[in-house]
């Protein structure tokens, strides 16, 4: 006999009961929809990967952050993938034999990262990759950020817009400032922390890292950092043609404007609302791998407690895949933040009602043992009209089969007694408002589900 | 500059391209339906476990196939989950408070074993689970035999059959013949080898381990093991009464006999095909925990490629939830076969033909750069329609992009060229018998649609 222990979870690990992961599908395989409606086909690579993969890829900091595993006796060095990106740049060098190219895919798949544990992360968590791997032209930036937006609207969001920027933009802003090696990287990194440090303190950074002062308020003042960057096709023509003029002598920069005048006449075509976009000079993304245009989407909430950072974000990429390969080539890719995005809908109430508590549509009831089988008769023939269907199990008074539909939020009950049975009838109870409906055996599945519809139709 | 690697997996581990990919998730989804209209309900427990709450249950040679993981300076001892059974009940003991019973549930989710990597076998597969906590009575496993059975003819299979036994029964026949303790686990033993070694096998065993001849002989009658169990509702009650004749005064036995007519007879009420159920007393599965009923799907087939074991396999196991709790709750499951089952599947082609390549629909091309606005106009309109566009990236001359088209399988183009757009039309060529079809701009959504019918229609 087996010790008994307590059941624990391991630290920054989650269980997803019934109700809050139907939830969570429900989101899932509605972004997936919109995907797959844009070309993108799942793509599902192993939990583990050999250490030799992972390891190098993120910096030092995160590395520590990764899961080892092995088993008992094992020779081969694993790790938990840390997320979804390297382990497409291995898949696709392995496999580019059997593909096409563009390579269009998605992955909605869990992580591992031993962050400290605190409210609200998670050492597995899910991300929601979409990435496009060999188109050199900006149709695939924009294309992944109209997937990001269709994503997002499909999901209810209205209140959002999408800030983008270019790589190129921001290292030419640095040349024609005179930085470049390690200053500009100590320029993107004071521009990346605007939001937090604000205007003034960006500024003071880079004065303090001895850029002219002169130079300083050029750099400000080309990125926008004093005012928030305006919504619109327009606002964004009209400021990449004021920096074509400015930054007219370097060639990188007017390289960079152009993708982005391209970017945006093809998230126009593509019908993404003029108030969902937005030139913003001044966002960075972090100190990651892009290599051009950058996004990222904001919501547009004042609401302190939907600070959540960003909905999605993501970037062209060019380097990735010559990780894996004798030469890389070009990708661009799009992460929806799908944790955010739940917590967010559950903040909303943005979920419709009947997937809030159970899947099950009916409870069979069953009077007595022997009228069981009657009862598993009635729940066949309701299955097969495709209504998802309970037979009650045990032996309990009526009133107790009903509390426990109550209990679980099943809509409808099923009544089959001797006396419908005789009757050749069965009687349903719709529990929200007690209404009770007798109908022939033969119309039982189309009574159902009427009476199932009549409560989602107001 | 990261040093280049060969991009390898793990020994065991692989990637799903989205063509097996889309397979693989039309089989899951398929299943989950089925195990929803039964009212079972999507559980997910985290990958990693402790370790404590695998070890010591699934015995030591097992236990040697666990995978164990830890992060730098991590103090919890973890691992990798390696059946989804274990988990449940950590799972169901630690949040019952917040779950009514019967709890029902179902997962398909991947597990992880370090057994030597051969054809066929791999070290991250899926496992498919449906269980049933809290119902003592014999609803519960017809129940979850139904589910299984209505799995499978969801799937497309007919040519199956389920084999039912009781341990309780088994035990009965043990004690009739003056069996117990490890004698009782070797007759199981020897039973369970039936398949492998004969009928003679198993008597020369069971002479060998000491019990007389005239019992070996009564033991072979009573299980029937010189013939193959016969099918239906009516052999398996004649065997029934048969045995409840001989083993009278075997108080377990008649139990476990008890307990079979019971669920024989909800599963003819619940419409199983009589041709589907069989009674075989000399059926074991293994050594496990099982309690009372157990039972194995089983493919009827001559094709000796398709010898893959069960289909699908389960039974009662009361003492599981004891594992996490004080004390335990009667509990039913069954586990399909899930990596079996797509096997078979792609053997015998049990795919529907669209589900074949690629998941696009409409391939809208593009005619030149200055007509891609409008080809991401009409890929926005037939999407809005719900339809499954990609747009062509990149620039090729126009017999290149149908080339890509009918290389990936996408069996409709779209067409706006200048000629078109100036008439406000679109043209669509339906890729297998080249059939074009002009339609205004504003219907092209609807002929889409119709051409993709009549591709699926005959």
């Amino acid at each position: 006999m087996l010790e008994k222990i307590t059941p624990r979870l391991p630290s920054g690990m989650r269980d997803f009961l019934p109700e809050e992961l139907i939830r969570r599908q429900f989101v899932i395989e509605r972004v997936a929809q919109v995907f797959e409606a844009f070309g993108y086909e799942p793509l599902q690579t192993p939990v583990l990967e050999l250490e030799e993969t992972l390891l190098g890829k993120y910096g030092a900091d995160a590395e520590r952050l990764i899961f080892h595993a092995q088993h008992p006796g094992g020779k081969e060095k694993l790790a938990l993938r840390y997320d979804l990106t390297v382990p497409l740049a291995r898949a696709f060098a392995m496999h580019e034999g059997k593909l096409s190219l563009p390579f269009r895919r998605y992955q909605i798949a869990p992580v591992w990262r031993a962050e400290r544990p605190q409210r609200g992360r998670f050492r597995e968590f899910y991300q929601c990759d979409v990435d496009c791997i060999g188109v050199e032209g900006m149709e695939a930036d924009a294309e992944v950020i109209s997937v990001a937006v269709a994503a997002l609207q499909r999901l209810g969001f209205s209140d959002f817009a999408v800030k983008i920027n270019n790589r190129k933009l921001l290292t030419g802003i640095g040349m024609y400032v005179g930085l470049e090696g390690a200053a500009l990287t100590d320029l993107y990194r004071s521009i990346d922390k605007l939001d937090k440090i604000g205007a003034d303190g960006v500024r003071e950074e880079l004065l303090r890292s001895g850029i002219a002062a002169e130079l300083v308020t050029r750099v400000m003042e080309l990125i926008g950092a004093e005012t928030a960057a305006e919504r619109g096709y327009a606002a964004a023509g009209a400021r990449l043609a004021h920096l074509r003029q400015t930054l007219a002598a370097v060639p990188l920069a007017l390289e960079g404007l152009a993708e982005l005048e391209r970017v945006f006449a093809y998230l126009e075509a593509s019908e993404i609302p003029s108030e969902m976009v937005a030139f913003d000079p001044a966002m960075v993304r972090g100190l990651g791998y892009y290599t051009g245009p950058i996004f990222e989407a904001v919501l547009l909430s004042a609401d302190p407690e939907e600070r959540v950072g960003s909905l999605a974000g993501g970037g062209r990429y060019d380097d990735l895949i010559g990780l894996f390969r004798k030469t890389s080539l070009p990708t661009v890719g799009v992460s929806l933040g799908i944790e955010r995005l739940i917590v967010l809908m559950e903040k909303r109430g943005m979920y419709p009602e009947p997937l809030q508590r159970t899947l099950v549509q009916v409870l069979v009831t069953v009077f007595n043992e022997s009228l069981r089988p009657a009862a598993l008769r009635l729940a066949s023939q309701l299955r097969k009209a495709g209504l998802s269907v309970e037979v009650f199990a045990g032996s309990a008074k009526l009133g107790k089969q009903l509390a426990y539909a109550n209990k679980r939020g099943i809509p409808l009950v099923a009544l089959l007694g001797e006396d419908e049975l005789a009757a050749g009838a069965v009687k349903f109870k719709r529990l929200r408002d007690h209404h009770e409906s007798l109908c022939p055996y033969a119309e039982a599945a189309q009574r159902a589900q009427a009476l199932l519809r009549s409560l989602t139709d107001h």
